[in-house]
């Protein structure tokens, strides 16, 4: 083949950075080449010396391999299925659990105030919709992250007292996570629906669909998420809102114990039809699994990797490893994506949910690549989705050891995102996700792509310095 | 970007086709610029002169649109269970099916001799293995292709008249297909084994699997085949070699109908078992799929689509539609790929199985975009199983409109072979497949890649000409 020298060509301009420059000099008649570039830490000055004191220490480097570790030798397996409040810790009263950072009823989005009301006239505790509003408003309920309880909920991610919920254990550490069951599509209590239709199905869920599974779970001496996953990467999904595969796997594997269950006929059969009808079942496990593993992977003293990324559907929050309990808070963004018919735009909420949880161990967005298919359903071109994963290696410490996308030579998934190259790099973690409608009561309207705000990343590093730099 | 002009350099030598004459200006010093080229029709001018003939020929183009519209149009649905000389036309007596095209007892080859024998000892038409040999030696066993009687199965594909087999009909042309139920993997009669433990699991499939699945599939109305394998593309799935999201899906589909059966419930759960315990169970439901699509398209006067590519472990035959009921065969050839441990490239049978029409239908080698994980069972990398499915289009007439390939921007897989492209290009059909112990009695050493001999195309022609030129 033929080499190309002396590139650029004598008598041209390099532009590097802006295209204002380049624009200026193109309507000059210069001919333009542009170098595509970003000053680090979005130029702010504080940031880069931060960086510049951060990058060097070797004591960081090992935090970050120890929880990347954790990470790594997780070993998340479905044991069980429990009531909330009998399994989840710090959890009972008058408590409900929602999605993402902590917030007040005031400052509550749409869908999450709709789910919550819903939970209170489930539990019991309010007759009507308008009395449960009340009881909100007054403060009669106290409410609290789900990840602040080592669980996880989908889009509002309100999890009450008596709902039955998943029991995933890490076998290697022992830690173990929650999230309540996949209720399907259409109207539910995750996208902030409470119709008698919505609390009907709820009902169901608790009397019948869960004894049976719990009982199938029971027999099967523990379901393997992290074999399903990894398997489901190469079958298509990324496990957050494509999970056709990892359902139908799951499906296929606990069925068999179903029968052995001694529950009437009719309500296993009920059980495998509602699974049946709903590809998304597996998202309430495949989250609670990367909790698990990431929850093992938290708490490691100067550790830059992010444990935590989530939103309440006004607010976004992430925590790091080194960085304890706290979270670090901006404005949850508008998702671009497609919408179902009849909806747009303006009908939208702001990003919702724990399902990011997703993204932060290396999956969802950050494993696009894997699921290209799933461009028909977020938006994007077959090109996006490999983008999108190419580019979080960018921010990661590692490939995954388990979790591989086969387009691209079965490299492992871009895993551990580093708080020091978000900010050094200005990339932000890419999340695809479901978007709500921004009323209570309504349910989803679409599905697209969205990131967290830059303000958590740069709030983290400011904290991580005050600490230990 | 810079653009490159004046190419090659003045004074450089271009070599159009073989390396030799390149290697020699080299050896002497010259700048040489190689374009790969092969010659059309393998240099072969009588070749030549028909595909010259044929070119232009609006009535070959209008018959491969119909045969393509039937193709394209069929719905293949699985419909049923029966057992093979009830419900397999022409079938019964003391006949056997086989793979690919006819063949006699002394030509046959170890794994289908294997096959053989155990279907004769499994019929009780002998008490022994060495007494079903001296029956299929002496002549007093019928032996006929599974093809000519709208039949396939995978390697051997040996088919008794008291098996049970899968029922698919076409509902647009209301054709039938039959396959036997897939016996998983390791010791299995369509690999040439003929144990105690073969023939059991063969008794345990007629009397247990059969019947239970029969009345599920009955009570579902019939499952729809195309739908199952057009998602399973988008799952990793090319449905030759890896099958584990069709099984998956097909799993999750039937299981609710499995449980208003009436049958024992631990029947029904070691069905679900043994279903779960095979992800190649739907090539056994994919082969027939392609079949019922295919024979829709057979049988159109003056089209040059091939219907049928078939390996019997010691020929290899393909039909045209155009062609009517004859085989065009060559030597069977070996198969290039993946050896389980212990075993190696001498132990190794040639091509053998009616799974090709997989191919034929434009699925298996032909969608290997669609599967890259499969690579690591038959070998190769990522960027072959693409380059395979692109090299495809240059030998068919069309884009699937059912079938596509995310990776691919959602193109549909290569479809309808014309045989006047096969022998123009050169390019023969890439086919993935498994591969046989070369004696009987042992099963499966591996999978991996192969394609059919020149030859059958070649006659094909001279017949095609011969008929319609």
């Amino acid at each position: 083949m033929a080499t190309v020298k002396n590139w650029p060509p004598t008598g041209a301009v390099v532009n590097l950075g802006s295209s204002v420059f380049a624009r200026s000099m193109r309507d000059q008649g210069a001919s333009v080449y542009e170098v595509l570039w970003e000053p680090p830490a979005r130029g702010k000055l504080e940031l880069i010396e931060i960086l510049d004191v951060l990058a060097g220490r070797e004591d960081i480097e090992e935090a970050n391999r120890l929880a990347l570790e954790r990470y790594s030798s997780a070993q998340p397996v479905l044991v069980g299925i429990g009531r909330a409040r009998d399994v989840i810790p710090g959890f009972g009263g008058k408590m409900l659990l929602h999605a993402g950072p902590p917030i007040t009823w005031d400052r509550m989005s749409g869908p999450l105030k709709g789910a919550i009301v819903g939970a209170i006239v489930y539990e019991g505790w309010a007759a009507s919709p308008e009395d449960a509003e009340g009881i909100a408003v007054e403060g009669d309920v106290e409410f609290s992250p789900c990840h602040e309880h080592s669980a996880v909920g989908p889009m509002a991610g309100v999890v009450s007292p008596s709902m039955p919920v998943f029991i995933i254990e890490n076998r290697t550490a022992g830690n173990r996570s929650y999230c309540t069951l996949n209720e399907g599509l259409g109207k539910v209590l995750r996208y902030g629906a409470y119709s008698s239709e919505v609390l009907d199905r709820l009902r169901w869920m608790a009397d019948v669909l869960a004894p049976v599974l719990a009982k199938g779970i029971e027999l099967s001496g523990g379901i393997d998420l992290k074999s399903i996953i990894a398997q489901a990467l190469h079958m298509g999904d990324e496990v957050h809102n494509r999970n056709r595969a990892a359902t139908s796997l799951f499906i296929r594997t606990v069925a068999p114990y179903l029968l052995d269950t001694g529950f009437p006929l009719a309500n296993i059969r009920r059980v495998l039809e509602f699974m049946n009808g709903n590809d998304h079942f597996f998202l309430n496990l495949s989250m609670p699994a990367a909790k698990a593993m990431l929850e093992a992977a938290h708490g490691v003293p100067k550790s830059t990797m992010v444990t935590v990324m989530s939103r309440n559907g006004t607010d976004f929050g992430i925590k790091v490893s080194g960085l304890g309990a706290e979270w670090f808070v901006g404005p949850a963004e508008k998702v671009k994506g497609l919408y179902f018919p009849g909806f747009r735009d303006e009908d939208a909420n702001p990003d919702i949910g724990d399902s990011s949880i997703t993204e932060t161990a290396g999956l969802g967005g950050f494993a696009m690549a894997a699921a290209i298919p799933i461009v028909q359903f977020v938006g994007g071109t077959p090109d996006d989705a490999l983008g999108f994963s190419r580019k979080m290696y960018r921010i990661t410490m590692t490939e995954n050891r388990f979790f591989s996308i086969p387009v691209l030579g079965f490299r492992g998934t871009p895993t551990g995102i580093d708080l020091r190259k978000v900010v050094e790099t200005g990339i932000l973690p890419q999340i695809n996700t479901g978007v709500a409608h921004k009323d209570p009561g309504i349910g989803q309207v679409g599905a697209g792509l969205v990131t967290p705000p830059w303000e958590c990343f740069e709030k983290a590093l400011l904290a991580f310095a005050g600490r230990y730099a």
